[in-house]
C-alpha cells in the first residue's frame, strides 16, 4: 500500500487528501504551518497532524508539497525524509528539490475552489520524476485519481501552465468585467450565466475557431462602432475591446485566407 | 392559440422552431431566400415553406426576422402583414422597423449552435414591444419557451449584448489563441477542457472577482515574467497577455485598497 504525506493546507491540498482517501492510498498526515487551520484540516480527513517539520515522519512514499510556489523551497529544504517529494506547482522545476534524493512534480491541470465536488477522474495530472523509477511512483499514485496521466517535461508543463492562465484567469477576468460594467449600469450579471456554460460546453466538441461568432468575427464594423460608444467612459474595457476584438479581426482573415 | 412565422432559416431560426414546436404555439410556415435550405428546415418541423415574401400569410400573430442585422431591414420592407413583427437583434433599435403598425425585439441572450439540444428554458429573453399590448404579447410568448423573461429598453438591451460579446466571442477567442498555442508547441487542447468548464461552472455560485486565481492576480512577478520569455516569439498571445495581466492587477489592487 502507497502511503502519502501531505505538506500545506490549502486548496490543493484538500483536493488531494479527499481525492486520495477515496482511494487505496494512506494519508499518513498533514503538516502545516497554521496550527488551528492545519488540526480543522486534519480532523476533516481523520488524519493526524504536525505542525513542527522535524517530527513528519520519515518513511512515507511520497510527500506533497501543496504550497504556494513561493513557498516550496523554504519548506523543501526543512523537510528531511526518505521518500520521493513532489510540488505541485505548474511553473516550477523540479529542480528546486534536487536537495532531496527522490524529487518531482506531480501538477493537476485545474483551478481548485473550495468545494470539494470536483470530479477529480476527468482532471489531466502532469507528472515529472528524477528517475524513470520515480516517475513510475508517480504514475501508478496519480492513475488512482484521475483517468488522464501526463508524462511531461518541464518546458511543456510551463507551457500548458500558460495556456491555462490564458483559459482560465483570464476568461475568469472577462467576466468580471462584464460584471463591473453591467453592475455600473444596473443590469445584472445573472443574465449572462446561460451564455456562459454554454461557451464553455461548446468547444467541447467543436474546435474554437469553427466555435467562434459575433461582430468582430463577421468584421460587423457597425456593430463594432456601437460598442465601442457605449464603452465611451469605460477606458479599461475599452482597451481590453479593442485589443481582442483586433485579434478576433486578424484570426478571422487568416481563416478566409486558408480557405481561398 | 397564438400563431407565428419565422423569416430565415439560421440558428436563431432552427431554435426558435425547435422551441415553440414544444408548446401550444402554432408555427404557420418559415420563409427563407435559399429554397433548398428553406425547404430542408420547414420539412425538419413540418411546416410549409414560402420562398416568395408577397405570398407571407398576413394574419399570424408574430413574425420574427431571425436574421442577420443586415438582412433585417431590407427583409421588413418587403414584409405585408397585419400581425407584430420582431426582430432577434441584441444591437438594432426596434425602430428599424417602424414601417410596420406593429413592432418590436425578441432578443435571446445565448449563441445558437447548430445542435438544438440548448435547454431554452434557462435562456433569458429580452422583450421590447412598440406598445404596451404588443409587449404582452411577447411576453406571453417568451414564456412558453423560458422561465426568464426581461422587459429590458433599447440601452439596456445594447449593453448586455456588448457584456455577451465580452463573455462569449472574446472567452472563445482566448480558447482560439490557447488552442493555437499549444498546437505549435504539440500539445492537445484536450488537456485544457475540464479546466474550462470548471471556470465557467465556478461563477454560477460565486462573484466572479471572488472566483480570480493566477499570476497576475496574486501579483506573482517571477511567474508573469516567465510567460512572457515562453511567448517571446509569439507577439500576439503576448501582447493580449499583457493587456489582460495589467487589467488583472489593476482590479486586484483596486480589491486590495477596498480591504484596507
Amino acid at each position: 500500500m502507497l502511503s502519502i504525506f501531505i505538506l500545506g493546507n490549502g486548496r490543493m491540498a484538500k483536493h488531494l487528501a479527499s481525492a486520495f482517501q477515496q482511494t487505496d492510498v494512506q494519508i499518513a498526515g498533514v503538516y502545516a504551518r497554521d496550527e488551528t487551520k492545519g488540526n480543522s484540516f486534519a480532523k476533516q480527513f481523520n488524519v493526524p497532524f504536525y505542525s513542527s517539520i522535524t517530527k513528519v515522519p520519515v518513511q512515507c512514499d511520497v510527500y506533497f508539497l501543496a504550497l504556494s510556489d513561493q513557498a516550496i523551497v523554504g519548506i523543501s529544504e526543512q523537510l528531511k525524509v526518505q521518500g520521493l517529494v513532489v510540488h505541485c506547482s505548474g511553473m516550477l522545476s523540479k529542480f528546486v528539490l534536487q536537495k532531496q534524493k527522490h524529487f518531482g512534480v506531480f501538477w493537476p491541470i485545474q483551478s481548485f475552489s473550495e468545494n470539494l465536488n470536483v470530479d477529480f477522474k476527468s482532471v489531466p495530472i502532469c507528472i515529472e520524476g528524477n528517475s524513470e523509477e520515480n516517475t513510475r511512483i508517480l504514475e501508478a499514485l496519480a492513475d488512482r485519481i484521475t483517468n488522464n496521466v501526463q508524462i511531461l517535461n518541464e518546458n511543456q508543463r510551463q507551457q500548458l501552465h500558460l495556456a491555462a492562465v490564458v483559459v482560465n484567469n483570464f476568461t475568469n477576468h472577462l467576466y468580471v468585467l462584464a460584471d463591473s460594467f453591467l453592475k455600473s449600469n444596473q443590469l445584472s450579471f445573472n443574465l449572462l450565466k446561460p451564455l456562459i456554460i454554454e461557451t464553455a460546453h461548446k468547444i467541447i466538441n467543436l474546435e474554437p475557431h469553427l466555435a467562434q461568432t459575433g461582430p468582430a468575427n463577421r468584421n460587423d464594423i457597425n456593430t463594432i462602432e456601437m460598442h465601442q460608444k457605449i464603452l465611451a467612459h469605460n477606458p479599461e474595457l475599452l482597451h481590453v475591446y479593442q485589443i481582442l476584438s483586433n485579434s478576433i479581426i486578424l484570426h478571422s482573415n487568416k481563416n478566409m485566407e486558408e480557405c481561398l
